[in-house]
């Protein structure tokens, strides 16, 4: 394995948009967000370089830059060789792991250099990430996942069972997701910010562009909610999937009145109605509102957490996010949790790049571990996808299979220095100083 | 309130004391820490300052010193008015909310700025936080929590009715507290680094020193662990508490089996068996290994997985940090829901000031929340005391109430400056820098 290249120097970013001056991605708990990337680029010594990044919501990308910065001991000097093996020592780092553990700032950042990792291995492979992954052996995949803590509930032997079972379709899935690509579904229409003649037109579009199913952000205000909600469902038809995400904004007791409340307009799967760390609170709204769906995950902090909502019922649709768990390798463990116990991932995306990222693993997925996109949709949200090198192609609502090598992650040179913060250009602009909150 | 003083500056300390060149605070997932705080000093126009930290253990020191600057503008030209709206708005800053929400490095960061408004509040009005705290109405204290994600385990009315309950004794326990003080039991003996004789040695001292409870660290390898149990029996007799700590080392079946095979011995309680996050899996194992408690705490986030392990029968010992979740805010909040579910507090501290700190969160719940003090006691480990201006006083295994004004968290000025990293007058000396990892 010698002859892979060498990782020379690690360069991190601290790159914000000032997206609060719109209100693209206003919701219930998060107002006034500036999309931002703590954004790390690997260099090696052959001129290949991995790109990774965790996405945040504007003040703290310093400090989750900082995070990123921290993890330079582990990759400079070292050559992307055993992923797994450089995973769990990044995890187990005796006195890293007490800034979590295994949660938070300090776990973001091993995503982000987890993430940039892939993107170089995949890179020299000449495979886009999704596929690199597809074709590795079950036992490959197996040695890439930390088994600690989920010994009640997913075991190595039981890992290879279901990554055997899914064995025989791959090469039949990977022509699949060329040909017809993944469906999507798009949150563009429903911001809260947006008033109601935005919320229709964009409900006409999302029909127009091929979506099946769309969502809308609750939790503000009931009566708003349930406008919203009836327009949506006006427009949208009766067959159509409209799901609905509260952002965390809610108690147990609350969750289940106000859902109640918009049950006429069918949605169908209300997201994050409390805290993302509440196993059991979501397990009573679960049981509650059945059979409107729960749906959770862009802030469930790792496996161990996903492992309980499973056993305990708490979410009947799954939402991985690419850089918030330990990056491709916890979310590998993630996605065979869910197919343990048959429970459909549905990824989180949006912000700055997660969609870029998040659809190879729903394309691994697919391929080698669930087999199946019944049920499945990858969110879309139409922000900030010109800064990437390999932007996601949405075509007739389904997203197409990312073809060039690497994770998708890498933003263009002009886009990093045009949006670094504070100095770059685009935050010089007095209009945009003076802005943002 | 405005004779109150301003906060005109926030000054931040990156501090480490090389620990790891002895095998003092080693266990087993932490072989080798170097017992680190990130310190904050809050100085005022009046020359009164607030102090607080929180503590890591070594690497990683400098994200959590910059995740405490990120906070400056929530303090910086303020002043210590109402601590419960202060808290609540830097808890749910809509954009720094995403690096948690609510755990790790930015949650921990928050605690260390709360501690230091206390402290400085403690001090403008001349009384150890304890008292300071424990003379304040129901009502006032009620306003410090955050109820949201607690309505079902806990309302403000279910709280009032707790803390009006513990009124009528408050004079009465306060003056215990001042002559009796609190009782510790010490980890002191317990290192797994340390050899056999020097574990004999020490429990003679424990109990020559008063102390009717130790605690042993467990879990790098069980014949070792049989050894040592048995030595700590003997030396101790049959009657005497030991306490076991696993610092999360194990799977939940893994728990069960291991803990099993020292229950000859009669641990009094099995610590952090597993993931501090696996609110189920502790439930299992309180279920298998009852009699044997299951103590946890000190790496739980935040109130909501407390919340949900007194919902589920995960602990029958819940311990509390002073400096990990949302400091004393969120600590109060948490005594409420252990004094509700009918669970002991023994809070955890040793590291860097962890015992000047909690020791005041002990006596308050003493003096106005649980109003006892059976089966409670403060961990006490005897390391670096000597750095603080106004330590904790230990005498006959009891923690003397502290009288001095303020919450025991400043460090003298020449340890501030002697442990400073890397710039440091101790760092700077070979020896050291040789000696650490």
């Amino acid at each position: 394995m010698s002859d892979l290249p060498l990782i020379v120097a690690m360069e991190t970013h601290d790159i914000r948009f000032p997206t609060s001056l719109e209100l693209d991605g206003s919701d219930a708990m998060n107002p006034d967000p500036d999309y931002s990337a703590a954004y790390v680029v690997l260099r090696t010594d052959s001129g290949v370089d991995g790109h990774g990044f965790a996405f945040t919501i504007g003040r703290g990308n310093e400090v989750q830059t900082a995070a990123i910065a921290a993890l330079e001991p582990y990759v400079v000097g070292r050559r992307p060789e055993d992923l797994g093996a450089l995973y769990k020592e990044m995890v187990h780092d005796s006195q890293l792991r007490w800034l979590g553990p295994e949660k938070g700032v300090m776990h973001m950042a091993i995503s982000a250099v987890v993430n940039a990792l892939w993107d170089l291995k995949a890179k020299i492979e000449g495979k886009p990430l999704w596929l690199l992954l597809g074709e590795m052996s079950p036992e490959e995949l197996v040695s890439l996942v930390d088994f600690r803590y989920l010994g009640d509930a997913l075991t190595p032997g039981q890992a290879l069972e279901i990554l055997r079972r899914a064995e025989p379709g791959r090469a039949e899935r990977i022509a699949r997701l060329k040909a017809e690509g993944y469906p999507a579904y798009t949150t563009s229409p429903g911001w809260l910010g947006y008033d109601d003649d935005k919320l229709r037109r964009l409900c006409r579009e999302a029909i127009a562009d091929g979506f099946t199913q769309i969502k809308l952000k609750v939790g503000a205000d009931l009566a708003d909610d349930v406008r919203r909600m009836r327009i949506a469902r006006e427009v949208c038809g009766p067959d159509f999937r409209i799901a609905i995400d509260a952002n965390q904004r809610w108690d147990v007791g609350t969750a289940i009145t106000w859902v109640n409340a918009l049950k006429e307009y069918e949605p169908y799967w209300i997201e994050e109605p409390t805290s993302p760390d509440d196993v059991l609170g979501h397990a009573t709204i679960a049981r509650a509102l059945a059979p409107v769906k729960v749906a959770t995950g862009e802030h469930v902090q790792n496996r161990v957490i996903f492992k309980q909502m499973l056993q305990a019922g708490s979410m009947s649709v799954l939402q991985i996010d690419a850089a918030r768990v330990g990056g491709v390798n916890e979310n590998i463990a993630i996605l065979l949790l869910a197919a343990r116990f048959g429970v459909p991932v549905c990824p989180h995306a949006g912000g700055v790049g997660l969609c870029e990222l998040v659809q190879h693993l729903a394309m691994f997925d697919y391929v080698a571990v669930s087999g199946s996109r019944r049920d499945r949709v990858i969110e879309y949200v139409d922000h900030l996808h010109e800064h990437f090198a390999d932007p996601v192609v949405i075509e007739n609502g389904r997203y197409l299979a990312p073809l060039a090598p690497g994770f998708s992650a890498a933003m263009h040179p002009e886009s990093i220095s045009a949006y670094a913060y504070p100095g770059g250009r685009v935050w010089a602009e007095e209009t945009v100083r003076g802005g943002v909150a």
